[in-house]
């Protein structure tokens, strides 16, 4: 809790200092996904960094209360604002012939499964959309009286030259020129229900075929798609939180109206930091199914594509997306894959062969200083807006003196035990609780792979002493086959699984 | 599909021919968990069973809408009915300070893990009781509308000398006898404003104090406990669906106020079938955390409890609760678990052996007839209201059968191939797809553990030819630490983990 944290806020466009509106509590809403097909990698890249931010604010002391909505209903396709536009879950129920709730579920299944691949710590809060009509439309009843939507034909719009009138900041966010908004011609056809463009559907009174529909005041109808999360977070985190984050594809217009919609409803800016991950791009490029420069998480991971030479680990898929900033644009190519996997496996037989070592017992040793400075340096990068690759890079530093320690080209002679004991603690957090990741080559529960190994590995080294090449080639090859590496040094002998 | 399904329908007390309501359809709803707590392992035995009756109608062909909600709100502790009772989930937040949507959401998931290590499949939709506050206010509506429900102090109760005068069934599935019920003088203190003690309550008006509420046109408050169930099933399966399922304890009042809620409401008995399984009982008596005969999943799976010798593993748990059938007491005892743990491995090896048999290419042979005859029995039980227990019968007899073949006292000469072929087929259906079982030796993801015990039961072969003890030993000894055990027969080693 010492640490003070800087965040980059995107409303602002400046990091600044954090300080929640409780001290010692934060509350957090990230926007989840919608759930009418399969999550994209893009997405997950944002709730990998999410969860790094989550788990971070957690190992910092705060009681974090993290709220991740799913999206069931209200997010339209095609020309929005219109009663022709379909809702995605609607139509993929059409489509796969399903009660849209059996849609949502499948995919909701399929979001949790993916998100617990990838080691995504669960929210404290998942609410679903559908689950809170009753908040959206006392959200919308606010605003009408707020003199800030506007009922037509049993659809209920948001005023945006009215908000604009009494509130400058529409646009802030996304960085919208109010006037360029409010000048905007155009074509108005299949909208004449809005009195102005800019103007954006809070209800939208359904057509007979739209399935999923609610009594309102207005019509039977649905909320717009940027109401759930305005209705939601004012629930579960009250009027004024601390975080709010999504991708940057979310800035407009959806958080931009949902700030207004906030306002609007309540007089208050829901959140005081806004933070926006950014894109993650395939050879260089947009993902696009279309012109077939895509690749879906479980392809990634069996390697089911002509974009990867083979399939990779969700753990390594996990470090690679910590190499970059979430800020920043992260460009997947097999190449970088193929790096973080070899960066991941050298990170983590570190740590392994680090929570055997044993220092020196007298006080304050030549290497300490090192040491410490580049713990330190590993927090101060994570309080630096959450800056995982830097902080990746120190630990990295620590690997290499971990490695001449094991190698014996450093001596235990000159580093005390308490600085030991601190990096083996600070290590290990690092990589397992802030960065979310896990040992793969061990998971099988019951550490059963582990004690067959420790077996093998002891039978091939009596095998070599005993110049019994045919045992020993068996195990070669047995072990080659199943992908595990055996590296011999002089303390003995390793294995990782690729 | 061409097996005629019998069920025992609690409404009826009889067996009865399954007729879908819509041919080639099941619609299915079972009352979920309440998520103010971990799941009773006594829950996850009712939930087990009805996965296994889910699977078994999926097997059969149809295509089966599985519904099975989650009670976040509404289920009252202590004195029900009255405005000091406690909402069983606001309590528990009160004492953990923490959000009531954050209890439920980490017992949601907690829940959610439990049934992914019992190998339950998800449903088909996990509607959330606070998801559905419009459906249910309508249906109190209805209710009033109909003349079975009244308003009082803003709160809104079922009448039900009303319902008994129109409908005469009202203890029909509980076995109540409606003079009985009428003639009952319970005390009414604090309950003054139901106009008699058979009454329940479809909306409670909330206390100041009550956090989860919300507005309805009687008051700010929330919905009864039972009417969850009537407005999602009707949401979600429409006015009369196929079966009904919960617990034997939910009978009444739950069951039966959801029947009178129904037909109040819609004219309709909700469901054609009413299934309801039995209780877990522990060393022959009922389970109980106050006086100590009591044990959690988890406990039972690690073996933290003075009730078991050791743990077992979540399909050893599995296993012993298909010995009893649905609607029978089960009675959980260490020598049972053991026992069941012995079965379970027996079934597993079986099917291993099986599924490398090869069995004469000629057409009709002896021991076919006798097979077959198996084959379908095992099907005609589980035809019969689910007898899983009988069916595993079946299966234990083949067991005989292929350890015969496999040892050689049966010849391959003397059963077919096509016999062999569909026996392949049907047992491993039965083990995995219809009883949900798994092959816990194996589950490490990429058979890692079995390629190297493949490995290490090679170089023991070695050993044990060359007359190297020590390395037999050695192996001999890992094994029995890591609890794999290894069986040698004319055909080679096996291998199975405790």
């Amino acid at each position: 809790m010492k640490v003070a944290l800087k965040l980059y806020n995107s409303l602002t466009r400046q990091k600044e200092d954090f300080t929640p509106v409780v001290e010692g509590r934060v509350g957090l809403y990230v926007c989840g996904p919608t759930v009418y097909s399969d999550v994209h990698l893009g997405n997950c890249r944002t709730f990998i960094s999410f969860d790094l931010i989550y788990r971070y604010l957690l190992y910092l002391g705060y009681k974090v209360r993290y709220v991740r909505n799913v999206t069931d209903v209200g997010h339209l396709e095609g020309d929005v604002d219109t009663h022709d536009a379909e809702d995605k879950i609607s139509k993929k129920a059409r489509l796969e012939q399903l009660e849209p709730m059996e849609i949502a579920q499948k995919y909701t299944n399929g979001f949790h499964e993916m998100m617990h691949l990838f080691n995504v710590l669960p929210p404290s809060i998942e609410p679903r959309a559908t689950g809170h009509i009753p908040e959206q439309i006392e959200m919308v009843e606010q605003i009408i009286a707020n003199g800030f939507g506007y009922e037509a034909n049993g659809s209920v719009y948001f005023d945006v030259p009215a908000f604009i009138e009494k509130y400058k900041n529409y646009g802030q966010l996304s960085g919208r020129v109010v006037d360029d908004l409010l000048q905007e011609t155009r074509d108005l056809k299949n909208q004449s229900e809005k009195r102005h463009p800019a103007d954006f559907a809070i209800w939208m009174k359904a057509s007979d075929e739209h399935i999923m529909k609610w009594n309102s005041p207005w019509s039977v109808g649905f909320p717009g798609w940027h109401l759930e999360c305005s209705a939601m977070s004012t629930k579960y985190l009250g009027e004024r939180f601390d975080i709010h984050g999504g991708g940057n594809d979310l800035k407009f217009p959806h958080h931009e109206n949902e700030i207004a919609q906030n306002i609007g409803a309540c007089g208050n800016t829901p959140a005081n930091y806004w933070l926006h991950t950014n894109m993650l791009l395939l050879n260089g490029k947009k993902m696009s199914k279309s012109d077939g420069n895509n690749i879906t998480p479980v392809e990634l991971i069996t390697g089911n594509s002509p974009h990867v030479s083979k399939g990779y680990s969700p753990m390594t898929v996990r470090f690679f997306t910590l190499q970059s900033h979430y800020s920043s644009q992260l460009d997947l190519t097999d190449e970088a894959l193929a790096a973080a996997e070899k960066g991941f496996r050298r990170l983590m037989e570190g740590n392994k062969a680090l929570q055997s070592f044993v220092g020196s017992k007298d006080g304050n040793k030549p290497l300490d200083a090192e040491i410490d400075a580049l713990i330190n340096g590993s927090f101060s990068e994570m309080a630096d807006d959450f800056n995982a690759p830097k902080a990746l890079a120190k630990l990295f530093e620590l690997v290499t003196i971990i490695n001449k320690l094991n190698d014996k080209h450093l001596s235990f002679d000159d580093v005390s035990n308490d600085c030991i004991e601190r990096l083996k603690n600070c290590f290990s957090d690092f990589i397992f609780k802030i960065f979310g990741l896990s040992d793969e080559s061990t998971n099988d529960g019951g550490g059963v792979v582990d004690g067959l190994m420790q077996l093998i590995l002891d039978i091939r080294s009596d095998a070599r002493t005993n110049k019994d090449w045919t045992t020993s080639d068996k195990i070669r090859n047995a072990l080659s086959s199943l992908k595990i590496v055996v590296k011999d040094n002089k303390e003995g002998s390793s294995w990782v699984k690729e």
